[in-house]
Parts: C-alpha cells; structure tokens; sequence
C-alpha cells in the first residue's frame, strides 16, 4: 500500500499559520512524524491561505527535503503551482490531480511527461462527482486512454472514484468500493487505485471508526494507495492488517511493528 | 448481517464445566448477554466433554430459552444429537451443519425439510479444507443443487467457505474473501454467507484486531452472517459501521446505538 500522509495541507488550521508565518519546525516535524509512521509519500498543498502558492510550495518542499528523503504529491489546482514544485522534487513525484476534463488532462500529462512523475486521476469533470460506479468508470477509462496517448506507463496512474461523506451521500459507498475493485480491470498492467480518505468521515461522529473501517473494506476491494493520516496508529493497524491477510506480507506474531520497522 | 454468538459451547472450559455440572446461571447469563449485545442467533454445541450430547442439548435449549426469545444454530456432528433439539425449539432453527459429503447432505436436509429449518453447508468434505476458491465453489454448488432437490429455498442456505488461521494458511484468506463474493452468485434467490470468524486468528497474537480487520473485509464481500463473539464491542462497532458504509442501515450520528436498541 502506498501511503500518502496529508497532514502537510494549508488547509488544516496549524499548518495553514505556519506556512504564512514560515514556522519551519511545525513542517519538519509533520514530514518526519509522518515518515516514521509509514507514509512512503506526503501530500503538500498550500491551501485557501497562501498569498503566493507558487513561492509556498517551494518553500513547503525545500522544508521537507531539508529533514527527510520523500516522495511529494504536490497538490494544487494550478499547474504552474505544480510545475514550480516539480523544478525542485528530489525524488520521483506523484502529481495531485488531474480530473476527465480534456483541457486539464492535457495539462497535467504534459507535465507528467516532462518530469516523468506519476500521476492522480480523479473521476469526475466539470459537472462534479458521479453518482454511480458506471459513470465513474466512464471518466477514469477517459483518464486512462489519455495518459496513453501521451506514454505514460498505466501503472503510473492512481485512479481515484471520489469517496463522499457517509452521512450526506450514504448510497456512494458501495458504488465507490466496486470502482476500486473494477478500476483494477480497466489495463494492463493495472493501474493504481486511490482514496482521499478522510473524506469519507467528514461531520459524522466517529470518525476514526468510519475511516478505519471505510479503509479496511476498500483494501478488500483491491485499493492500492490512500492518502491518510498516518498518525492515526489504529488506522494503520487496520491497514497493515487486512494487507496481511491478503498475503502481502508475510505472517510473524509481531507484524505490526515489523511493517513499521521496514 | 445474521450475527450468531458463539459463546454457547463446551470447549470453551467455563462452559464445559457448566454443562457438566447444570449449572444454569452461567448458560443463562451467556444467552442473554449475547442476545443483548445484538446476537439474533445463537449457537448451543454441547462441547467435547459432554458424557450424553442429546441430553445435554436438550438442558441447553431449555435453559436459554428460559430466559430469552431467541433462533437457536444447532451445532452438532451427529444427526440425533440435532434432532432432539429440533423437537423442543420455540422459534426456527438453524442446522450447525452440513458438508459437501453425499450421505451427510441427505441426512441434514431430510432433517432441515421435516422441520423448517435454515442449514449452514460447509464448503468441505471428507477430504478436507479445500485450498482454492474454485474448489469451495464447487462444494458449495453441490450443496445448493442439494438443498434444491429437497426443496429447500436457497435463501434459507448459508453457505460457509471455512476460514483458516492467518497464522498457517496466509493465502487462504484472498480465497475465502472471493468465495463469499461468489457464493452468491451461486443461485437466485442468492443464499446466506458465513463464517466461523474467531478461526482466522487462532495462535495469533493481536486476535481481536485480526477477527475485526477480515469481518470487515468479508462484509465488503458481501458476507450475510457470522458465528462470533457478539461481547467484543470492538468487532460489533466495525460490523456495524462496515453495514453503514453498505447503506444497510440509514445514518444517524448514534447509528451505533441505534443498532444496538432495534
């Protein structure tokens, strides 16, 4: 499983501050809490806060790279955001996002292309989010003929089926988790299957229950990557747990710390 | 989901014990806690060390049903052993089991037929635990063609594909996972799903940790019913989220409690 850690987000109100006020620490410690948690990846976004995101995402990565040897997902919505980050990357870096609009397909590819990173396919467009499992197909199969026409290597691809909040879109779950299973079958060699995660908790009660489980059920299905918090240590758990039982690793009474001790 | 407690059986010691000895406050206590703890059927298996299994099937059912209104799984490898507690059940049963072994199938469905009773069809026979899904399916399928000729309706079937512990069989779980997916495929109306889930961790060290990680899995498999113990509040909490997330229940942020009190 590919962890990616989503702490480093401006969005979330500690980190949006220290971007702005560029409080180095708080950054450092997140890369590193989050490494030795498990992630093999962390997300870097600026968020609704930074003034000029293309100087903070800069700032974000060079913080990072100064305390940890990483993969970044550099997160935005602008390309020339992404681009300025992709300049600096150390290691190869996984792009976040392209959607099934031609225009930013075309966008995203190129740079994919360019830098030979990897890249995020979300499926949905312009009109939003689908609201069944075919139509999400449709998109990420759109995704995924375009990123051949521009040679990019399917197993590159994270395809991502938008997981929705269980208490305001209760009937997406279930078409979400057979994405995952059917987005395996889409090429050859398969592509990889993603989830923002948290998502799925968002304004219920029992979060950490709900993403736990909401996990645990999409591993089952075929999920390949997710971007998580990899502090929470019972969501771990669970991970490393149902990829034990599909036999991804090998059983030892201490699998637990020996997956964390890679 | 058809939660069946298992805690109602002499090889757990405690319970050995006290069906040697009729002491029935312990039965009665383990009848009720687990039918409060949301078991809808429980399972009474008179255990390895009982000197005369029909009487004392007999002394169990009436001791639970003393105290609660309950559907009772009645597990036994002996056909009369079954039988007697057959004659004296308040509300419908279920066989505890059958295999694919031609002769058995006759005996447990003759049973099941003379009195309404649901039946658990193990995917094995005297040869043993098969090793692939496909070979479950095949079991699996000779049991529903079975239970077809003596007109019983496939939806009173749970089909049972035998889970192993992760400890020794590791590649069995991907097999069991797709197997519960399968088997209900098998006919229309689609049979019940089961497992034994407490086998999966035998030996291991983190049991509840394990037991709730593949429940959740085989939920997002489409399992339809499990024989567990209903009082790890844990494994009940994932259960019933993983049904959330399915759209089983309709949500509400106590949707734990409200599942509890039906």
């Amino acid at each position: 499983m590919v962890v990616i850690g989503e702490l480093i987000n401006g969005m979330y109100k500690d980190v949006g501050k220290a971007i702005v006020n560029k409080e180095t620490d708080v950054i450092e410690h997140l890369a590193e809490d989050q490494v030795k948690a498990g992630a093999v990846v962390l997300d870097v976004n600026t968020g609704p806060y930074s003034k000029n995101q293309k100087d903070d995402m800069k700032w974000l990565i060079e913080t990072i790279q100064g305390v940890v040897r990483v993969r970044l997902a550099l997160d935005s919505t602008k390309a020339d955001v992404i681009e300025e980050g992709l300049k600096i990357v150390k290691e190869r870096a996984i792009i976040n996002s392209t959607n099934g609009d031609e225009a930013k397909m075309e966008t995203i590819f190129g740079l994919a292309k360019k830098y030979n990173t990897q890249v995020i396919g979300l499926a949905m467009d312009k009109s939003g989010v689908p609201d069944s499992k075919d139509k999400r197909l449709e998109l990420a199969a759109a995704i995924v003929a375009k990123a051949m026409e521009f040679g990019i290597n399917t197993e590159d691809l994270f395809l991502d089926p938008i997981v929705l909040p269980v208490n305001v879109a209760q009937t997406q779950g279930r078409e979400v988790l057979e994405s995952i299973r059917e987005f395996r079958l889409l090429c050859d060699p398969a592509p990889n299957t993603m989830i923002g995660l948290s998502n799925v908790s968002q304004g219920t009660k029992f979060r950490p229950l709900i993403n736990r489980t909401f996990l645990t059920m999409a591993v089952a299905n075929g999920l390949t990557s997710a971007i998580l918090d990899p502090l929470d240590k019972e969501l771990m758990d669970a991970m490393i747990t149902a990829e034990l039982i599909l036999n991804k690793a090998i059983y030892c009474d201490s699998f637990l710390d020996a997956y964390r001790k890679r």
